[in-house]
């Protein structure tokens, strides 16, 4: 296999064309005429961007590949819980080959790093870690995953799942993961002193699910602020769905990103259509740094997805009614460099030095590329070629 | 041409596989071992449903195929109203052509039935009018479109545009249009006489097109049911958007939505996700008819789209949390039967004796091809093959 490669006739998001030289996992070169390449491919005008960003999702329970499952579960937040587990065993979700397999529909629609959000739970163990951290290994060539330690059935209400959590940390996974505080755990203070506790000891990030609506959700989100405060954890902690910031009361809303701003809180949003949300531009102004993520893909809580990024940029686009192009590329910024900064991704980007991780699609714009998704996407990840036209150049799973 | 087709081994709705017979633009026969056709098709397990119903779209004013044109307008609906006007002059959009390109995409998705607000003004006079229904007539056995006369740029502000809309009624306009009585016409009761007079006068249904919030939109949802009840038109009118009914003051939107299923008012929304919008669920419990349309495809007000009624179905779900099978159903049922009431379709569906106006698609249910929204898309309109495993089988436009 060659070690560089040269891609002709591309245009780097959206710009003039011109020739981007790959070296030994990293862009060494852009500019008309570049040239050493062993391999070289003319991209006919095609995009370039960099690559797509998952920043929340959940690989180890994903039915994809499976055939189609009746949905079930009910509208409450527990109901997805219990469901999710009876559905496990009985539906027999093996975490590594279903993390595979949606790690390959990943890489084909053009995503190079994910978080994932692994389960924990007194009846699953360590499992779903263990089978994440196979997968991962398995497949590091085509993709980077960093693993969330996440107790999804609660951390104090079933004990036992907090030693679990703190196994899986000792274990390699990077980032400790939290789950509101009040509406789960129904012990916020212990909830959160437990986490930020697990993220001390490994000196490891925090990732926290937060559902909780209105001012049950801002008042875990104060908890939050005040343990990062006393604990100098600034810059090392996400908040994803973050709800509460779509709350009616929106001076509320307003001081709570200004506190989220200065502490250095990044947030990971889905754009969801029918939940209050965290407003895109309004963090972004602030200084927050505002990921996208797909969530569940075909699981037992959400029974839609393509693994595809370029989709979550439209819904973050359809969501923020971000029309504007100078907007709509705010839309894929949330589900590239933001999530590159949520997952402190070293040498990001589509620059010379930068890790070779993108995307070659067809689009006059980014903005059209937002709005068609094309199918037929590139993928460049560490220098290699691992889809071409939308098929992946070896099978992965 | 054949004048009979025969489908065999296909799921209608995702059923048992069957045969399917069309003749003379009918569904003949469903039955294994159905027989006559001079031509078969294997249809390999797939997916049937009935044509796709667009029920509110701007068919005259789309840039589809024109390149990507940047988004310039402001956030107010007037910023975009004056923007459209000035782009129209500028890229030259011709109704004809331009109505052709976009109806040869939605054809290629899978819709057979459009129903298209076209812009009257006094720039524009009826230019879009004779442009739709030149394309229409030229298009007439690969679509059916239902045209609204629709002052897009107001109705009574604009001195001579009643006139204008008038004249498009006579021309053969079958839907007279309405337009925000109180935010854009600044004459609430002024716009609502005069298009419910041009209603009565042509003998024709109404569609107003309702973007006003809150109590806003509610004062003039009522006046519309005061005149609805006082000329006897219940069943005649619908509203598009109808954002109000998803204002914060429950109780009031509860009420109306009361009054409108006791009027028999229909509504079409987008399920915007940046936007209040009617609870497709709620509507339906009330028995309120309730459509889907995708409104602007890639103009001068929306950027986005794919014309695609499917992909409106899985934002439809996304909006309403629809995630059970049945709600999921639900979602395609306003994007197909909820638009042919709307449109007064007859004999629409998938049954012996309905039109053969169908899709066949791969998906191993209903919910599978909503999620998944396939390119591969067989469309039959008038029992006719009109595109082929997603393309068209003639060109159009």
């Amino acid at each position: 296999m060659s070690d560089t490669l040269l891609i002709r006739n591309v245009r780097p998001a959206g710009g003039a064309a011109t020739d981007v030289l790959v070296r030994d996992g990293r862009i060494a070169a852009i500019g008309a005429g570049a040239n050493g390449g062993d391999t070289s491919c003319d991209a006919g005008g095609r995009l370039m961007i960099p690559g797509l960003v998952e920043a929340h999702t959940h690989l180890d329970k994903s039915f994809w590949g499976m055939g189609w499952h009746k949905h079930t579960a009910g509208p409450a937040l527990i109901d997805k819980i219990e469901t999710e587990r009876r559905n496990r065993r009985e539906f027999g979700i093996d975490a590594d080959r279903q993390s595979g397999r949606l790690v390959a529909q990943m890489v084909k629609m053009g995503t190079t790093h994910i978080r994932s959000h692994v389960d924990i739970d007194t009846e699953t163990g360590l499992a779903g870690i263990e089978g994440v951290m196979a997968m991962r290994e398995r497949l590091k060539d085509v993709i980077d995953v960093e693993i969330v330690a996440f107790a999804q059935s609660g951390l104090l209400i079933r004990p036992g799942t907090l030693e679990l959590v703190d196994q899986a940390m000792a274990m390699g996974a990077e980032v400790v993961g939290g789950l509101d505080p009040c509406a789960v755990d129904r012990d916020p203070k212990g909830h959160l002193d437990a986490i930020f506790g697990l993220a001390q000891k490994y000196g490891r990030p925090l990732d926290i699910h937060l559902h909780e609506r209105g001012e049950m959700g801002a008042f875990s989100m104060d908890l939050i602020l005040e343990r990062i405060r006393a604990l100098g954890m600034q810059g090392k902690v996400a908040i994803s769905h973050a709800f509460c910031l779509g709350m009616p009361d929106v001076d509320h809303a307003r001081r709570l990103i200004d506190e989220l701003a200065k502490e250095r809180v990044a947030l990971v949003t889905t754009a969801p259509a029918s939940s209050p949300a965290p407003a895109v531009m309004a963090c972004l102004k602030a200084g927050i740094v505002i990921a996208g993520g797909s969530d569940g893909v075909r699981d037992s809580w959400n029974p839609y997805g393509m693994g595809d990024m370029l989709e979550r940029a439209t819904l973050v686009g359809l969501r923020n009614n971000f029309r504007r192009d100078e907007e709509m590329e705010l839309a894929l910024d949330v589900c590239t460099y933001q999530g590159a900064k949520v997952m402190e991704i070293a040498d990001y980007g589509v620059a010379v030095g930068c890790k070779a991780d993108f995307v070659i699609l067809p689009g006059e714009t980014v903005c059209e590329a937002i709005v068609e998704r094309p199918a037929d996407r590139t993928v460049v990840k560490r220098g290699r070629i691992v889809a071409r036209h939308g098929e992946l150049t070896q099978p992965i799973a």
